[in-house]
Formats: C-alpha cells, sequence, structure tokens
C-alpha cells in the first residue's frame, strides 16, 4: 500500500489502498476549512511563470524551480534534429512553470482588488527539485492549503489559531507531532523575507512527525506572509496592502506518517480518519 | 460549477461541484476496470525523460512536449543572475518530462519483463503543450486509461470490446457519442505508428462529443499499440515482444460534456453518474 519507484527518483505511483488515505486527508481539511465547495479550488500542478516572478519565489528558492520548455520551431526546424540525443536544444522556455505550492494559484486571483476578508481552501499536485531521495522527501507530491487575506491582525489571529487546531487534529490521528519554530532555506539574495527574519517575526511554524525509516519531516505549517503577496500582486485592504497566511498540510508526508503510527494495513488508517471525522467538535 | 481562469491560457483551476463530477467519473472507471485496489495506480503529472525518449514520444509529438528544466550552478552562479529578466538562461534540462499520457507511467514498470497478460487502471494529470485555447482543450487535464498487455489477439479483442463498452457507456450519461476511426496528429518523422498506417490498421478509435459552445471534441479513445511499446520497452509474451491497448478517458473533457448535455447544476450530472452506477450489468 505504500509508493512504487519509477525510473525517476523523487517521483511515485501510489497504489488504490495509499490514494485513499490520500483522499480522507483531503475530504478532513475541506471539512475543517469550513468553507463552500465554490470556495475549495482544485489546481494543476503547472503555474503561469509571470505569477512565480512576481511572487519573489525564483529568486528566492533558484534551486528547487522546475520551468516548462518546449519547441516552437517548424517542422524542417524539428527534422533536424530529431532522434539526436540534444534533441531539446532548440527548446526555449515557455510561460509556465511547475507549481512549487498550492497557494500560489490563488493570489493572481485577486491581484488588484480589495480583500476585507477572503479564506480559500487549494489542492494541488506540486513539485520541486530535490536533491536527496530520502522517504517523504518527493520531488512531485499533494499539497492542500487554507489561505486566508485580510487585515493583519485577522492574518496573524487565524494563523496562530491554525497552529493549535492542526498540533491537537494531527495529535488526534495518534501522530506524535513537534511543533517547532522554522525558516525557509532561501539560497537567492535580497528577500526581505529572509531567514532572520523569518524566526524573529515568528513566521514559520513547522509541525515535525516520524514518517518511517527514523527520518523526521515538517508534515504541515503554518505561515505568515505579512504583506509579502499583498504587495507583490497589489490586493489591499482599508486601502493597504492586505496581508495574508496559509496553513499547508503536506497530505503525502501525512499519509507516510500515518502508515508508520498505525501500520501497513489501510483499513487502520482509514479507521483511524473516519474516527477522528466522528468526533470532530 | 465550470472552470476558473488563471494567467496562462488553457491552464484553469476548478471548483469543488465540478470535481465532484471529476471524482465520480474517476470511481466509475475503476469500477468498469474490474481491478482489484492494488492495481489501480494514481501517477504523478512527471516522468522520467528517459520513458518517453524511449517510448519515442518526442519524436512524434515535439510541439506537445513539455520538458523540466532546473537550475544545477552554484550560489555564485545564481547570485549573478537573481533579479534578471533572463535569469533562466542557466537552467538545463533535468531528467524529467511533463506527462503526456497516464499510461506512460505504466511500460517502465514491466519493462524486460514476461507479461502473459496485465492490466492495468492509471490516473494521472496529463499536460499537452497545445496552441489554441478552444473549449475542451486544456494543456494541463486529467485522464485516466486502462492498459492491457499481451498476447497479439487478446490485446486486439480486449480493444475492441471496449470499443463498444464505452460508447455504450458514454451513451448511458446521455450523451451524444460519434464513435470515429482517428490517427495522431505526428509532427515528426520515420515513426513506424504514422498516421496512414494508424488508419489502415485501425488503431485508434475516438468518441467524439459536444463539449460547449459548439466544440466538439475527442473525449475518449481505444488505441492498439501492436508491439511498438512491447518493443521499446522489452516486455515480452510467448517469447516475443508482447502487444498492448489502452482505453483513454479523457475525464475533464467528459466532465465537460456531461455539463453541456444535463446543465449547469452539479446534482443532475451527479444523479446521472449515480443512476448509472446503479444500473451497471
Amino acid at each position: 500500500m505504500d509508493h512504487i519507484a519509477t525510473p525517476a527518483p523523487g517521483v511515485l505511483l501510489s497504489s488504490g489502498p495509499y490514494e485513499r488515505i490520500v483522499a480522507g486527508l483531503r475530504d478532513a481539511v475541506e471539512t475543517m476549512s469550513g468553507l463552500d465547495p465554490d470556495a475549495v479550488l482544485t489546481a494543476p500542478p503547472v503555474i503561469a511563470r509571470e505569477v512565480l516572478e512576481t511572487a519573489g519565489y525564483i529568486r528566492s528558492f533558484p534551486q528547487l524551480v522546475g520551468s516548462v520548455h518546449s519547441f516552437r520551431g517548424s517542422k524542417r526546424d524539428w527534422r533536424a534534429l530529431a532522434g539526436r540525443e540534444d534533441w531539446h536544444r532548440s527548446q526555449e522556455i515557455s510561460d509556465l512553470m511547475l507549481l512549487p505550492a498550492a497557494c500560489y494559484h490563488v493570489y493572481p486571483q485577486v491581484a488588484g482588488r480589495s480583500v476585507p476578508v477572503s479564506r480559500f481552501c487549494v489542492h494541488a499536485t506540486c513539485f520541486r527539485q530535490e536533491a536527496t531521495g530520502e522517504r517523504g522527501r518527493m520531488r512531485s507530491f499533494r499539497m492542500s492549503e487554507l489561505v486566508f487575506l485580510g487585515p493583519p491582525a485577522d492574518c496573524l489571529a487565524w494563523r496562530d489559531g491554525w497552529i493549535e487546531r492542526m498540533a491537537s487534529w494531527l495529535r488526534g490521528l495518534g501522530l506524535d507531532v513537534s511543533v517547532e519554530l522554522a525558516d525557509d532555506p532561501f539560497f537567492g539574495p535580497g528577500d526581505h523575507l529572509m531567514r532572520d527574519t523569518q524566526r524573529e517575526q515568528q513566521l514559520k511554524w513547522e509541525m515535525r512527525v516520524p514518517v518511517g525509516g527514523g527520518v523526521v519531516q515538517a508534515i504541515a505549517s503554518c505561515n505568515l506572509h505579512l504583506d509579502h503577496f499583498g504587495g507583490a500582486f497589489g490586493f489591499t485592504t482599508d486601502g493597504g496592502p492586505a496581508h495574508s497566511a496559509c496553513v499547508a498540510f503536506g497530505l503525502d508526508r501525512i499519509a507516510l506518517a500515518l502508515i508508520e503510527r498505525h501500520g501497513r494495513e489501510p483499513d487502520a488508517v482509514s479507521r483511524c480518519l473516519r474516527e477522528k471525522e466522528g468526533t470532530r467538535t
């Protein structure tokens, strides 16, 4: 019921029983969001390149970025390359990138608008060009995110409320959760969301849990962005840039943690999710 | 309940009610497959580049291909480029491509093995770098495929059986289906699965249905590959290359066709899928 390897490291197939766990987690996130189904979005695994450029993602995480290149030449150009090992020599970067986090599909939807308070739930398959293939560190993985946009104090209160709620939900699933102040491993220069600032301002909290093989991974996080995305995409509240916050559920990592905790019997994990459903307040 | 545009043409978000239709279709395909849940695979939207090279996909469809490029330099290299418009200049092609059809994840799983008769069901989000954005022609879209590997006569009988069964299932959902002999719009040179051969050998049948806005799209297809993949990936039956066949369900196009036929009320479409479920023989 685990993953099935493919010729590419960190790119895994999964079986029906494993997918039932992922689907159960996705449903649980939707239910916890309390949102109307019309505000629950499913996003494709690619996104307009201009969105990640505007968001500053590429500047901060160049090593994780995957961009989509394609061939824009003529049939004649192509015939000269077909079958050659360097067939990709004439490809050019396209208007698309692989999606690194589900929430990036939300901000362009509200660009230039006034947002008193807006909440979204977004599901997506994400991609990060990770260098290692340790357990739980997949290059292609599922993420569900809750996103909150609005005035600064509301964003902070919403994010802080979720730190407790998320830890409590994960513990209710039987997981041994450690809640830790964290930062993103920035690589690029000159981003105002840098590591030290992140820690000082307590912008990122991670839920760390054993996922098997002695490996502990962050399976979820609660993040405050301040006015980073409001400024970049020009969405406002009370006449100034809105703040934003997001809560990210790493569905594949949570599934692995549940299997590590409850064993490889899918029914045990599904029962655990159903029982949790029954006792939700 | 339809799609929500993003800044990239042909790359669409979808809402909860629309996703319920897609999930219902995915379940219906699994049920029709008759397979054990362990043989139902969910595949990531990327695939090892070597698989598509081996399969001959790039040679045949260079214009549809999306390859994943990434940055492999040092921090120092990166700092020289960060923030520049041509930041991607130092990216190189990686070991991954975007997945053009779900079934490509199956063949490497059986490479070099003997397959008396093997059946799979595989779900995936696929990508094709389509040049137009007409209704139903998305660049990122969901596809479920049933794949059959085995002796030539079994493959042919399985594929032919599915032409009837697929048309009957779609008509039972209220769709106005036209079953048509088809070919793939090959671009590259020298592939032995070329257009004329495809038609002569009746390798590809498509189910064409109105999807809205006066547009008719192929929403599903039944395909015979002969020994194309068996030869390329070295899977055999009775000591020779095995044949293969696949049946592809374009989930987003089927969902659009159902909405076009039954109206934008999600309950009507869900009821139609449930009723069909009840009458399945």
